[in-house]
């Protein structure tokens, strides 16, 4: 069999956690499967790397910032080799270039194009466990790039994809997929399985257990997930394309704090113009989650919607910039305390009310409402941030 | 013209540091220059590095420290690039696998064999200063490869010869090269001009201001080299073919303390001995330096060497494996606790006499000579290590 395993930073933080991945994947290796392990860079380095870069240049040239970002996995493949030849089993650490691991040029937030296999084959054959970085890539003119957040799932899941592997384990520091965060409501469930689709909207809004690409990769190209810790042996929870969840409405409550609300008002009510809005932002790379249009005064209209926090001042700016150009409106509104809670799941589609029965529940806990979006599987609102562990218990008790 | 200019660890490590070397790049980028610059890793980086590799295993895989070393310049080069892009300069920072810097397979100590130029020379041709990182590079199967002490003298030397540069400026800590170390004969002078040759005995020998291999380079390429302070504006030392000395008999009096003595003791007085005893040591890349070979008792012979004191532990485990198969010898011997002192100067060669001075010198000073090896312009003698200090400095005030 052969087997891709990611490992986060924090499953990689220091000598004891290095040991104790090092051993769980020789456990499979000393079985006959062939093992390939994706890793994060270790625990807080990247920040180290941020704070290094912003000392120097506050506004870093993107280009270098991958650069920078880049040693920190390659740190963790060392070390990571380092440690299982210690135990009397050889390993060999890849870098990006060395798999040649191919991506667009957009730094910061690239995406795979084309994972060559030679090598990493030509390394299993030769009975070696392959410690490959995860969440960067090169481009086509050999320039550092990486996936953007969670890419390292991304990595492991494309890996998976391309090598035709047996299993894809992701590897976290909760035990699963959960209805809800636990460190919120306490009574949440672990889920045995969920589907591509749920998770998807799970991790794009906040679960944080997987990064929503690497969930679209594994649906597109059929890798069946599994979800785990590092740190106990408990069954994870496996991402796959059909479950069977007899008559659970839903698969769980979500929130995300990495949110924030900009309102752009007064906008010529003209075809276009919220294609050239989010055109403007997509050129920016910038990923825009609800949005929602109504009917402004005068003939004219407001168009709100929510970015990542990272995301807020570019965003901004991007809009500022064609005022009076392409985009003719009268101010923006930005609203920075916000959250989102949402519910997910598969078998909201065949039964009506499943929204009216959150909005209850945020009702009788005395949360107001700043936006709603929903989706086949999905209901999400946007409520002031301060009320999210209410309205994420409340939501969790009134469907679980 | 084409300058290419290197800085050591200590010249970037930390921000202050890192804006001084921007602003002196930029000042030649300023006046018209093509501006290439290679960089060495941050201070003690390299130092965390090993201790983090080591804390994981003792005896880390070559492949896997060169793949854990190679980030520490990544790293310097990524953080210039942005603390130049501050100052309003464009710069674009290139590792080993971009600038495509082919080496042998010798994982910690490999040598250069070929570096490809049209990545530098486009960004060049757009105005960019070019940031390089130094000492590290890629075998034929693209692994990482590091050129072993003082590999980034050789990068930029390297550098200079392929892109034809006009000028391959070396900065270090001190202000140039010295007739003596200036920390252990405080009235050494520093010497306007050197020729490749003695350069290449005094940095052999322990000078400690450039790497042997980087003066070979230069000499076989006429790179013309200078050696000068990053911290202070005075002129350096050039290293060039040939200089006008009239009359110095010695240019330098050089100490190295990273040595060790391993004597071989009752060989078989066969022909052959030698050459299996080096050959052994070259193939596990150990750098041999003086050698003394004497008639031992009983028609058996003993041969004493030194080798550089990280060296130490492989080089008696190499010999001792070969014990009994082609390698019959009755003991080995190491002695740590030992110094080399010599003096280098191509006058040498037209004046005897000067071995006698500085034998003379020594026995004034009441310093036992344990071994003694000499070349056409240098004489070398392997001491106590404790007497170091007060060997350099009988031996500098003889002949300045």
């Amino acid at each position: 069999m052969l087997i891709v395993k990611k490992f986060g930073g924090t499953s990689v933080a220091d000598k004891e956690r290095i040991f104790n991945v090092a051993k769980r994947c020789i456990e499979d290796y000393r079985k006959g499967n062939d093992v390939v392990v994706v890793l994060s860079a270790m625990g807080k380095f990247t920040d180290v790397l941020v704070q290094q870069a912003r000392d120097i240049n506050p506004n870093p040239p993107k280009r270098e910032m991958d650069m920078l970002y880049t040693i920190g996995e390659q740190q963790s493949v060392a070390l990571m080799a380092m440690a299982m030849d210690s135990l009397g089993v050889p390993a060999v650490s890849l870098n990006a270039f060395q798999v040649k691991m191919r991506t667009t040029p957009a730094y910061g937030n690239a995406r795979l194009i084309k994972i060559e296999t030679d090598r990493i084959k030509n390394e299993l054959e030769s009975h070696k466990i392959v410690l490959i970085t995860g969440f960067q890539g090169v481009d086509g003119m050999d320039n550092y790039t990486t996936l953007g957040r969670g890419g390292s799932d991304t990595t492991a899941v494309a890996l998976a994809a391309a090598l035709h592997a047996d299993a894809c384990e992701i590897y976290t520091d909760v035990e699963g997929v959960y209805t809800a965060d636990p460190r919120i409501v306490p009574d949440a469930k672990k889920l045995p399985e969920i589907t591509y689709d749920e998770m998807l909207d799970l991790s794009s809004l906040g679960a944080g257990v997987l990064h929503n690409r690497s969930v679209e990769m594994a649906k597109r190209y059929g890798v069946q997930l599994v979800v785990r810790s590092s740190l106990s042996l408990a069954e994870g929870t496996i991402v796959k394309e059909a479950v069977n969840m007899e008559g659970m409405l839903i698969s769980g409550v979500a929130n995300d704090k990495n949110t924030a609300r900009i309102a752009v008002i007064g906008l010529e009510d003209q075809p276009g113009v919220a294609f050239k809005l989010f055109n403007h932002l997509a050129n920016h790379n910038i990923n825009v989650d609800i949005i929602l249009q109504s009917v402004g005064r005068d003939g004219t209209k407001d168009i709100s919607f929510t970015v990542a926090k990272d995301d807020l001042k570019e965003a901004v700016a991007t809009v500022e910039r064609h005022r009076n150009t392409s985009l003719k409106y009268s101010k923006i509104d930005v609203e920075e305390n916000v959250a989102k809670v949402s519910i997910v799941g598969a078998g909201m589609m065949s039964n009506p009310g499943v929204a009216a029965k959150m909005f209850e529940a945020l009702y009788d806990a005395g949360v107001n409402i700043k936006m709603i979006s929903t989706s086949e599987i999905r209901v999400t609102v946007l409520i002031d941030v301060q009320q999210t562990e209410k309205a994420v218990n409340a939501v969790h008790n009134k469907f679980f």
